[in-house]
Formats: C-alpha cells, sequence, structure tokens
C-alpha cells in the first residue's frame, strides 16, 4: 500500500539502507530495504522504544512533541519521523549517508501517509 | 572547569541557546546558557534517559554503540554527544539553529573533556 512511496523516499538517499512505517505497538505496516545489512523491523521496534521515551520527555520538558530523531552509532545511522500518535516511520543509512536529505524526505512523506491510516 | 570550553562552542552554533556536560546520573559537571529559555539541566535530566534507552537498543541492535542523538521540537533541537561511559554533552538549539554545526562542535570537543574527566 505504502510500498511505492518508502522505495522512492529510500533509493533518493544517498546510503539509505531501509525504511519502515510502522506502528508505536511494533506492528510493521509496510517496509522496502535496499540491502539485507539490517533487520528493518527489528531496528523500528527497539527504536520506537527510544521515540516513546523522547516524547514523554519531551512533554515534561513542555517545548511541544518530539516528533524527529536521529541515533548515530558507528555502524548506523537512523532517522525516526512521528506521522502520527499511532505512527513513525523509520529509515536506516549506512554512517557516512546523507542524514539530512532523510530527514527532509520523511518529514514530506509523513503527511499523506497520516491522512492515508485514519 | 570546563565553562570555557562549553561557552566558546555554544557561541559559535547559530541559535545555540544552552549547553551542558552532565553525568549520566543526571549530575550537572558545568553548562554555560546564553539565554534562559530554557533550564538546561532539566533538559539534560528528561534526555539522558531517551539517550541511555538509544544505547540500551543500539546494543541490542549490535550496530555499535550510540554516541550522538538529536531531538527535534517545533521549539527546540537538542543534540546529545556521549563524553563517556559516565558523562554526555547536551545542546539545546532554537528550532532553526545549525544542529549540523552543533554535532560537529560536540564530536570535536567531547574527547578532550573525556580525558580530564577520568
Amino acid at each position: 500500500m505504502f510500498e511505492n512511496r518508502l522505495k522512492e523516499a529510500l533509493e533518493s538517499v544517498k546510503g539509505g539502507e531501509a525504511v519502515i512505517l510502522m506502528g508505536f505497538d511494533g506492528i510493521p505496516v509496510d517496509s522496502y530495504e535496499a540491502s539485507q545489512r539490517w533487520d528493518i523491523e527489528t531496528v523500528g521496534m527497539e527504536f520506537s522504544v527510544v521515540l516513546k521515551e523522547a516524547r514523554k520527555a519531551a512533554e515534561l520538558l513542555n517545548v511541544g512533541p518530539a516528533d524527529e530523531m536521529t541515533i548515530r552509532t558507528d555502524q548506523m545511522a537512523t532517522v525516526l519521523r512521528v506521522v502520527s500518535d499511532g505512527y513513525f516511520l523509520a529509515m536506516a543509512l549506512a554512517p557516512e549517508g546523507n542524514v539530512g536529505k532523510a530527514k527532509y524526505l520523511l518529514r514530506v512523506l509523513a503527511p499523506g501517509l497520516k491522512e492515508e491510516l485514519i
């Protein structure tokens, strides 16, 4: 249903390895993997916990809802974008990948997905 | 002890509001605030929980240690950089601030701080 849009976004990002649209309950909606380097479902599930913590912290700090997060290790960069209260996008990139473009594309992609997910 | 270096880093970042060097136990080491827009100690404490979750998730995913994280809301962008197992840096920026430069400067700053914190 959403795979074409996920594929198009991923293929526009240098170093993009995989992207997933997932529920905050850890249930995947759709995904697209350009490589099998990581299991994007597991990545999404593990980092969904972190994103939920970020949203709780931002609420406590009263700085508006946390709608974007990036996590970087020496092997991987991951961009997470909240789509709605129930769903988020996660894109995993090689560490030298274009994180800025990933952020931009996920931000642009989110509103359309939100409309269709309701 | 570290305030001058924190001040220098913050003042080099467009939109930088405050920066803190803090223990993962939530105890502040040193901080510098260009404005009182947010309480950087509270920001550091709340987001330290998120950073710890990110480190746990990265360990489970076996993708190397999570050493950098950014969290964005409509009012604030925060860059977190791990200095050592015990300490991290957090810089809070206006949402239109230069997050890329903040990341770069914290990455450059961290090794020197690590040496002195042992």
